[in-house]
C-alpha cells in the first residue's frame, strides 16, 4: 500500500482485523470502497451503525432483535412447548429455515471450553433455566457435533433431565446426498448406532 | 437470517456485494460486526466515510492520493526519466515496495480487453502521452503477464515506440524460489528466450 494513502491504508487496516479477512483481501476490499460511488459507501457506513444502535438481543432467548422479546418469542404461532438450544445465533437461523421446527430458541452464546476457559457461566444457561416454566416440556440440544458442542450437550441433558424435561439431541449420521465410502468411521459409527425402524 | 432483525440482514446484503465475500462470509461479519464494541463499529463506519472524502486521484499518474499531484509525482528524489506502466494502483503498490526502482508510475486503470468491451479509450493513455515530455527516456511496461496485459503491452508498445522512446517489459520467467519441474512449459519458455549472460 502507497505511503500516500494513509487513509486507505488505515480502512484496509481495519477490515484486515475482521473474520476471515487477510491481508491482500483488506487491500482489495479497500480499493473496492475507495472506487464505489460515493451514495454506496456512505450506505455501507450507515447500515454498519444501524446495526449498532438498533440491534440487540432478546432477554428471553438471547437472539438478535430489533425489539425485546424478539420476533420469534413474541410469535403466537410457534409451539412454546418445544426450545431449541444452540451455540450461536447463526445455528438457529440455520434451523430456523428447516421447515416443520416451530419451536422456540435458546442461544448460550458459545460452547462449554475449558481449554479456552470457557465455563457454564460464561454461557447464558442461567437465563435457560428461569425460563423453563410448565409450559416447556421439550429440550432440543442442537449444539455442533465436535468435541465441544457434545460436551455442551452432556453437560445440559444432565442438567434438564432432573427436572422432569424430555431433553433430545439432533441426529449424528451421514449427511443426505453424501457417499458412504468417503464417510468417517465415527460419523458411521453414529450413524448405525442411531439406526431406526422401517 | 431472521426476519427479526431486517437490519443485520441489510448488513449482509450490502456486504455480500463486496468482491470476494459470498453469503456465508457475509452472514458471518455481519454478526461480528454486530458483536463488535460500539467504537470499533463506528470507527470503522467513519473511515469508509474517510476514504471516500480524502483519497482522490492523481490528474497525472491516476494514482490514489489524498493531495494532487500525488507524494510519488511530487517526490524531487524520484527519476522522472522513468516511468512505470501499470494497470491498477495495488500493482504500483507491489512495485513501489521493489528497492532499486525510484521512478514514476502511470496507471492505466485497467487493461485492454475486446470481451469486455474495453478498449485504448477506457484506459488513461490519454494521459499517459500527454506527460511524456522531452524529460522522460524510459517507459517501462509492467502490465500483467496474461493475455490481456500482453495484447495491453503489445498495444502501448506500437504506440510509444515511434516516439523515440526506450520501450521495456519486465521480464517474464520462473518465480524465485519455484521448482523447474513443476513450471508450466509456456513460462519455462519464456525463460528460455528471456536467458542472459553471466
Amino acid at each position: 500500500m502507497f505511503k500516500s494513502a494513509g487513509t486507505v491504508e488505515r480502512l484496509a487496516n481495519r477490515l484486515a482485523r475482521l473474520p476471515g479477512i487477510g491481508r491482500k483481501s483488506a487491500n482489495r476490499l479497500a480499493f473496492h470502497i475507495l472506487k464505489l460511488p460515493k451514495e454506496e459507501a456512505v450506505e455501507l457506513a450507515e447500515i454498519i451503525c444501524e446495526v449498532k444502535e438498533k440491534v440487540g438481543f432478546c432477554s428471553t432467548c438471547n437472539n438478535i432483535s430489533e425489539t425485546d422479546p424478539c420476533q420469534i418469542c413474541n410469535d403466537p404461532k410457534r409451539d412454546r412447548a418445544v426450545i431449541c438450544i444452540v451455540e450461536e445465533i447463526s445455528d438457529a437461523a440455520a434451523i430456523d429455515r428447516v421447515e416443520g421446527f416451530g419451536g422456540l430458541f435458546h442461544i448460550l452464546g458459545g460452547r462449554l471450553s475449558p481449554l479456552d476457559g470457557i465455563g457454564p457461566d460464561d454461557l447464558k444457561i442461567r437465563e435457560l433455566l428461569a425460563r423453563l416454566d410448565d409450559g416447556v416440556s421439550e429440550i432440543i440440544i442442537a449444539t455442533n457435533p465436535n468435541v465441544e458442542g457434545e460436551a455442551t450437550a452432556v453437560y445440559l441433558s444432565k442438567l434438564l433431565k432432573p427436572m422432569g424435561l424430555k431433553v433430545t439431541r439432533i441426529a449424528r449420521g451421514l449427511p443426505v446426498g453424501s457417499d458412504l465410502e468417503y464417510a468417517d468411521s465415527v460419523t458411521l459409527g453414529r450413524a448405525l448406532d442411531g439406526r431406526q425402524d422401517y
